[in-house]
C-alpha cells in the first residue's frame, strides 16, 4: 500500500512563516523534506527558519528576478503567492500548508501525520463516476458495495487531496461574524472522491496535489495588493482544477487528513477582502458548472488556456478584473512552461491522463 | 430542530420477520410506531409478532385481494415485496429495515436510535448543487464553508435518507466470496447530500423516505420468483429515485444512521440471483446517467411513467425482462394512484417540489 514518498518526490510549500512554533511542531514530519517558502509580504523582512530544515526561500525580489515581466501573474502581499512555489518545484508531489495549522490528534489521541495521509490519498485511485456509500473503496476494511458497476472499479488517477481542519473551521467572514465561537470538533473518519460534475470549495490551508497531473492548473490567481479581491485564491484554483480534472478524467479527494487550525483570521479584515467575491461567486460558479472544454484540450496547459479565454469573454462582463485575471492565467502558463520545459516523461503522463 | 415524529406521521415497513429477537431488540425504538409487515414467502406460514406491537400484516393472498390483476407488479418470494407496504401506508414518512439488522452502538457505546437520525436527515434540507467539505451544513457544530455560494445555502427538501451498516457490509456476491471475513468497523460520523447528477447504490436494509415527496418512485421492481434477477430491487429504486429527485429538485442523503447488520446472506445463492444484474448494470447505469426527463413531467408519477417508457424502449433491447418491468412500473403507478387518490395537499406538495 501507499507509503510516504522519498524526499526527492515531494516538496512542502509554505506561503510565509510568522512563528517558529509552526515548524518546530511539524519537525518530526517535515524535517526529511525540502521546504519552499514563498514570502508573502515585505521582502526586506527576514523569515527565520529553525536549524535542521532544508529549505529555499523566495521573496518578491527573487520572483521578479526569476520571472521578469511575467512576475505580474504572482500575487503580492497575499498568501496566493504560494503558487510560485509550485512552479519552481521540480518534484512530483506538493504539500502546501498555512503557518497557523498545527498537528492535529486523531480520536485516540495520536498525532496525525497529515503528509502520509495525503500521499495515501494521491496514490490510491479516485472513483468520481459513481458514489460509493462506504466512501473510499480503497481504504483498509472497505470496498465497493453491492450495485457498484464493476467497469468503474478501477477508478482514475488522483490529482488532488484536500484535507480538513479541526478547531477553527474555514468559514467566510459573514459566518465568522455570526458564529465567532464555533469550533469544529467532529473527526469524520473518511476520504471520498468528489463526483464528476460537482464543484467544491477548495481550501489551500492543507492541500496536496500531483504536480505532474494537475500542477499548471494550480494557479492561485491575482489577490491582495492592488486587486479588488482576496481569500478567493484557493477557491479559484479549486474551480479550475475540478473542471479540468473532470475533463481529463482525473480525481479529487476530500476528507482526511485533519490539521489543527489554531486561530481565526480577523473577520472584519476578511469581509473587506471577500465582499466582491461573495457577489461574484454567484456568477462564477454557474460559469464553471456550465463550462465545456473542447476535445482539442488534451493537456492541463491547453485546458487552462482555453479556460482563460472563456474567463475573458464571459466573466469579463462582470468586472474588468476578470480580463486582467484571464491575461494573468495565460502568463502563468507561459511562466510554468518556461520553468518546466516538457520532458518525454511528462508528455507521456499528460497523454495517459487525457485518455 | 428535528424531533422524532408522532405515531401518525411514520410507518415502519418490514419485508418479513424470521426471528423474534429482531423486534425485541428494536422494542424501545419501534413500539410507539405502527408496523407494516409484508410477508415475502409462503402465505400459509405464520409470522409471529411479539406482544405490544401495533402492526398490520399482508401476505400474498392479501396483496392479490387488494390489488387484483395489478398484484402482478409486486414481487413474490423476494423482499422486494416490501414496496407494497409503502403503497398501503397512509403516513408521510416510511422507515424500512431488514430483519437481520439490529441496533448498533456509536463509538461511545450508546445505542443508536436509527429512526431519530433518519427523521433528522429528512427534516433538514439537502444541498446537492455544490459540495460542502464539512459535510452536512445543518448539523450541530457545522455550517457552510468559505466559498459556498450563498444563493445555494437554503438547500432543497430531502426526500430520501440512506443509512449504513456496521459489521457485515453490503457487498455483492463476488466481493463476499473474495472477502468472506471483511467486517465494517469504521463509524464515519457524517451525513451528506449526494450531488446532483451522481448515482449511488441505494440499499434497502436501512432506509427512510418522505412518501409525499418520492413515494411513487420507491418501486422495488420485479424480483424473485419467476424473474431472471434478484438483489437489484433497492438498486432499481435508487437509480429511479435519484434521477427523479435531480429532475424535481429534491435531495437524497447518505451516511448516518448505522444499524448492525448481523449476518451475511449466502454468497452462492446471491451470485445466482445477481449474475444477470452484474452484466446488465453496466448498461443500465449509463442509461440512467444519460436520462433526461421532459419539462412536462412535473410530478413523481409523471416522471415515473416517462421513465417506464424509456426503460421499455432502451433497456428492452438488452432483455425482454425490461419490457415486462416497464409494464410493471406503469401498473405500480396505477395501483399507487388507486390506493392513494390525490388530495389537494399532495398536489400542492408535488407542485412545490417541482419548482
Amino acid at each position: 500500500m501507499a507509503t510516504v514518498p522519498l524526499k526527492d518526490e515531494l516538496d512542502i510549500v509554505i506561503p510565509t512563516i510568522r512563528n517558529l512554533d509552526f515548524l518546530e511542531m511539524w519537525r518530526p514530519f517535515f524535517e526529511q523534506y525540502h521546504l519552499i517558502i514563498v514570502q508573502d509580504g515585505d521582502p526586506s523582512k527576514t523569515i527565520k527558519v529553525p536549524d535542521g530544515f532544508d529549505y529555499e526561500l523566495y521573496n518578491r525580489n527573487d520572483i521578479n528576478k526569476i520571472l521578469g515581466p511575467r512576475a505580474s501573474c504572482i500575487s503580492f502581499k497575499d498568501s496566493a503567492c504560494r503558487c510560485f512555489g509550485y512552479m519552481v518545484s521540480k518534484k512530483k508531489y506538493i504539500f502546501t500548508i498555512d503557518d497557523d495549522c498545527f498537528v492535529a490528534k486523531d480520536p485516540s489521541g495520536k498525532d496525525i501525520n497529515a503528509l502520509q495521509q495525503h500521499i495515501k490519498n494521491l496514490l490510491c485511485p479516485s472513483t468520481p463516476y459513481f458514489f460509493n456509500t462506504l466512501y473510499d473503496p480503497f481504504r483498509d476494511g472497505a470496498d465497493f458495495v453491492r450495485g457498484y458497476p464493476f467497469s468503474l472499479r478501477e477508478g482514475v488517477s488522483t490529482a488532488v487531496s484536500h484535507g480538513l481542519w479541526l478547531n477553527i473551521p474555514d468559514y467566510d467572514a459573514p459566518t465568522q461574524l455570526v458564529k465567532p465561537l464555533e469550533r469544529n470538533t467532529r473527526y469524520v473518519d473518511t476520504v471520498l472522491a468528489i463526483p464528476k460534475g460537482t464543484l467544491f470549495p477548495m481550501c489551500g490551508m492543507n492541500l496536496a496535489f500531483d504536480r505532474d497531473l494537475i500542477g499548471p492548473a494550480m494557479y492561485f490567481g491575482l489577490m491582495g495588493d492592488g486587486q479588488p479581491i482576496g481569500r478567493y485564491d484557493d477557491m479559484w484554483a479549486g474551480w479550475c482544477c475540478k473542471v479540468i480534472c473532470d475533463h481529463l478524467g482525473l480525481g479529487i479527494k476530500t476528507g482526511l487528513p485533519y490539521i489543527y487550525h489554531s486561530k481565526a483570521s480577523n473577520p472584519f479584515v476578511n469581509l473587506k477582502k471577500e465582499y466582491n467575491g461573495i457577489f461574484w461567486q454567484e456568477e462564477i460558479i454557474p460559469f464553471f458548472q456550465q463550462m465545456n472544454l473542447s476535445k482539442e484540450s488534451t493537456t492541463v496547459q491547453k485546458c487552462y488556456v482555453e479556460m482563460a479565454k472563456q474567463v475573458n469573454e464571459k466573466l469579463g462582463k462582470i468586472d474588468p478584473y476578470f480580463v486582467k485575471l484571464a491575461d494573468a492565467m495565460v502568463t502563468w502558463i507561459e511562466a510554468w512552461d518556461e520553468l518546466n520545459p516538457p520532458t518525454k516523461d511528462s508528455a507521456k503522463a499528460t497523454n495517459a491522463a487525457s485518455k
